[in-house]
């Protein structure tokens, strides 16, 4: 750790779509990237090229003189690649939702989480500013740290245990993974009807922002919560040739039904 | 029908969330509504206060000289309704997604559908600029005055026949009133948690916004997506007290697996 009780130093391990944007936005932000790694050379080099730092081509050849080294890979790849790291002086954090802080206990002296909630596409920019990063430490001079890098590159930055976060994660699934897959269902249907996507996206973002001021309880509007049998069997039939957008809606249809009659 | 060839006055019947949008979108611009009609008298009191004109408390009693009479209730109800108004020389339209226009065939010389693909709660404004609304006429001149109409209130404005209408409002239920029960589902687990359900509000909101980029079958991520079985494991088992939310995780993580690996 370097004399100034700050992190300047960064190594990033991974090259997806978190590692890209957290390295684009810290890089951005003052905070150096040493370097990066990746088994995906090609995604590797050009992270590197974006923020300006080597690429190594090994996990053991990887520094040990950065402040704070970053893990964002898959989840199920996180102690895997833990196991083949050497054990540094910096602080290992990964940025995992559902993996808890102590995958690194025992291996290294300064440790822990920098989960960005948001979800992250390459090529599709973010306002880093809104994100909420959720910081666990290993300690209180690491949380301290890690809440102090975080503050740079975001306003909404809060200290989170592994359980709390584990159901944040699950949570961010829901309402970003699964509103994805409905939006999908969605867009195939209409793309085949000849009827353009784009007229649903006010609704979607109507949807999305309405709960900043109505709770979503109070939000639900539709047939189902209305019980209009009638034309919920009319989409039934509609959903005939797709039998698994009609599990979906038959499922959801149902279960609103439920939350707000039953 | 008035001599300028404008739908310049107004009745509606209904007041409900989208007889409440309409009726004030269309008084605040210089369209006269004369009348409300709901069987609902508080409801109806607010809304012709609301927009500056009488309420009527029973159908029977509604005008005859409206240019327009739009008929904003539940789509069960619309049928019904119908049945018990008297004949108009005026437009008699509805607001539905999912009723055809010729529920209103040999009833009425002029008709046809205004549909504002849109959620609407009371209390909660929306910017109708952006709102599409869906036009169909009876015939090409009662179709012409409705989109008059329509691009008054809106930028969005596009004729839409009855069958492709009803795919529409099936996927506006889908990408509005099933994302919203998801963002219920997280919420009442995060409030249990004691976490802070505004955390995933930028989460939210990126998703929504993102598939005006990002097509939605490239915008999708996650851990089905990346089929992560053992995330996804935990995960059902945090879901474990919540039978009804589980089965939706289930489903819908089957059905991103399916999507992208099937």
């Amino acid at each position: 750790m370097n004399t100034t009780n700050q992190i300047l130093t960064v190594s990033i391990i991974g090259s997806g779509n978190v590692a890209t944007a957290l390295g684009e936005v810290i890089s951005s932000n003052g905070i150096r990237v040493l370097e990066v790694f990746s088994p995906n050379i090609d995604n590797s080099k050009l992270l590197a090229e974006k923020v300006g730092c080597n690429y190594v081509e090994n996990l053991e050849k990887l520094n040990t003189i950065s402040d704070l080294y970053i893990i964002a890979i898959p989840d199920n790849e996180i102690s895997n690649v833990i196991t083949k790291l050497k054990s540094k002086e910096g602080i290992m954090v990964h940025t995992s939702g559902s993996q808890p802080s102590d995958v690194f206990e025992g291996k290294f002296h300064h440790y822990g989480v920098f989960y960005p909630l948001q979800t992250f596409t390459k090529g599709k920019q973010v306002d880093f500013q809104e994100v909420p990063i959720c910081i666990e430490g290993s300690n209180d001079i690491t949380s301290e740290l890690l809440v102090q890098l975080a503050k740079k590159i975001s306003n909404n930055v809060v200290l989170l245990n592994s359980e709390k976060r584990q159901y944040l994660h699950l949570t961010a699934v829901t309402v970003n993974n699964f509103s994805n897959l409905l939006y999908n269902l969605a867009h195939d249907v209409l793309n085949e009807k000849d009827i353009d996507f784009s007229l649903l996206h006010p609704l979607i973002k109507e949807t999305a922002v309405k709960i900043r001021d109505v709770n979503p309880y109070q939000a639900q509007t539709g047939p189902a919560l209305r019980k209009e049998i009638s034309t919920i069997n009319k989409h039934l039939e509609l959903l005939d040739k797709y039998s698994e957008y009609k599990e979906i809606y038959n499922l959801l249809t149902r279960q609103i039904i439920n939350k707000h009659h039953g």
